[in-house]
């Protein structure tokens, strides 16, 4: 069941999600003035920091962004295009949160069913596809000294838990796994497309620990 | 001499400490007005970091709270009873610290014997079991953007140790586990409950860094 | 070829490297006002973290420091030392930076030659040597609080980096490990000493996000 899936084909869109997310990492770098080393460690960190979190989880040690260099390679060359990039204002536009939707979209669907290879039940899988999605912005925001954007900013991981969800569903329907993996894509980066444009967000608690029960602001 | 142990009872427990360590991470979450995504991934993390980074270490892979989803749906209902539970100002009274206590001493206990049956050396399984159960809540601290609260207010990882350092005592004495164990929770609720009916801190160093050596506040 | 190795000066050297990274978490966290455990355990962290990270990401479980309990009573001796030793300022003096720099040169290049006899690609092992010199400071930064200073203060990454390339590069020349990894501590602990006492710094962007392009303060 698990075969006939591209594997170039994802290969390709892995590395180019892992050039965006890298991007992602050396734009915030630079905005907190770190030297070239923090540009090109905060890179690689976001590129590869979900994956290693889902390898180490499910057992896959080294992980696959370990075992070989290209990752690394691909994280570097963007980290030295946005350090070099100068100005580079427009590295941060709706066009690469864009691309960062698509990074997004592909890491978690190859996220879920690397953990489904591996053995790990459907629930706890689509969670690890989201995890693949959005470790690496949460571990660039945790080492800027931010609270992780993805805990309170606008729709980003349920949008990459809505493709994991779509990979374990057609997982335990017997699907082949290409289909279930692009529709599951397809809707993670439609709904952070939509996030985008839309300003949407998740709902907020009502109760915010303010004794007069104001909503949130 | 590692059987006897009533199985059954030890999982409801740890389930106890899961849940009540989860109300722990989305009061948080919610006051620092995450969104729904937030309050629930929070309330999952603190619910199974400590366990995890524990598995991770000992190399039990996948972690147990990885391989099923027990775990992740006790801390989604934690997280969801604090997002709907409005106002909820007594989520955070003493009621809620005499549970975390609970928990707090299970892990610790469970934690020190699945490393010492692992074959990690009692010294070290101690610090595992204490690392069990102060993991999840300074994760929780890290990405709420807070200096995790174990390192520098009321006596709480203390207990933990103390607890991870009876069931390595009763292991090094040839024990049967569950006597240790049973007595090494029960002196970590103990502690961590005096301490917090009693306001009792670890001892701070006298230097801080300023010249005229004052004393800590 | 990875005979030959004097392991017992690896040893000594490696928990003089391991003591001292100890002394700095301590002081960080007396500054920080953490209490006793706080200070411990953040000795404990700055000493292993980067050799725990190493480990996990090569497979090498249970990491050498939590199979053995040597490391752990160096990094406690190193956090009592401090926490009793008032008034302490002279611990932040050029002499434990000097030492600091002494036990990342050595992190670095057993932490690379591990991973490559962990059949780690020798890019990634140089990486891994590095992580091993740095990981420790990293996470004693992130617990504090504060944004980790190898990201954006004076060289002292890539210090770690050119020890971790060096081994890698004189294992693809087939040399015998002892000679490029004397030879690399050596540059990494002579680059950071140049760098501790004349103020070297990575180059910065000049992009910072600000309209008017101004330099990096």
């Amino acid at each position: 069941m698990h075969a006939a899936i591209p594997q170039v084909l994802i290969s390709s869109l892995d590395g180019a999600g892992t050039f965006v997310f890298a991007l992602s990492g050396a734009v915030l770098a630079v905005q907190k003035r770190f030297d070239i080393f923090g540009v090109l460690f905060l890179s690689w960190v976001v590129g590869v920091a979900g994956g290693i979190t889902r390898d180490v989880l499910i057992g896959a040690v080294p992980p696959a962004t370990i075992a070989n260099w290209h990752d690394f390679a691909i994280t570097i060359i963007g980290g030295l295009v946005v350090f070099f990039a100068y100005p580079a204002e427009q590295l941060v536009s709706h066009s690469v949160l864009v691309l960062d939707a698509l990074g997004l979209g592909l890491f978690a669907v190859t996220g879920a069913e690397k953990a489904i290879s591996y053995g790990i039940n459907p629930v706890i899988a689509a969670v690890l596809g989201m995890i693949s999605g959005i470790g690496g912005g949460m571990t660039r925001d945790v080492l800027a000294g931010q609270i992780p954007f993805v805990l309170h900013e606008d729709l980003y991981a349920i949008a990459a838990l809505a493709a994991g969800v779509i990979v374990s569903v057609g997982e335990a329907l017997g699907l082949p796994p290409l289909l279930p993996m692009l529709f599951g894509a397809a809707v993670c980066i439609l709904l952070r497309v939509m996030a985008i444009f839309f300003g949407w967000r998740a709902p907020h608690a009502r109760w915010h620990g303010s004794p007069d029960g104001e909503t949130d602001l």
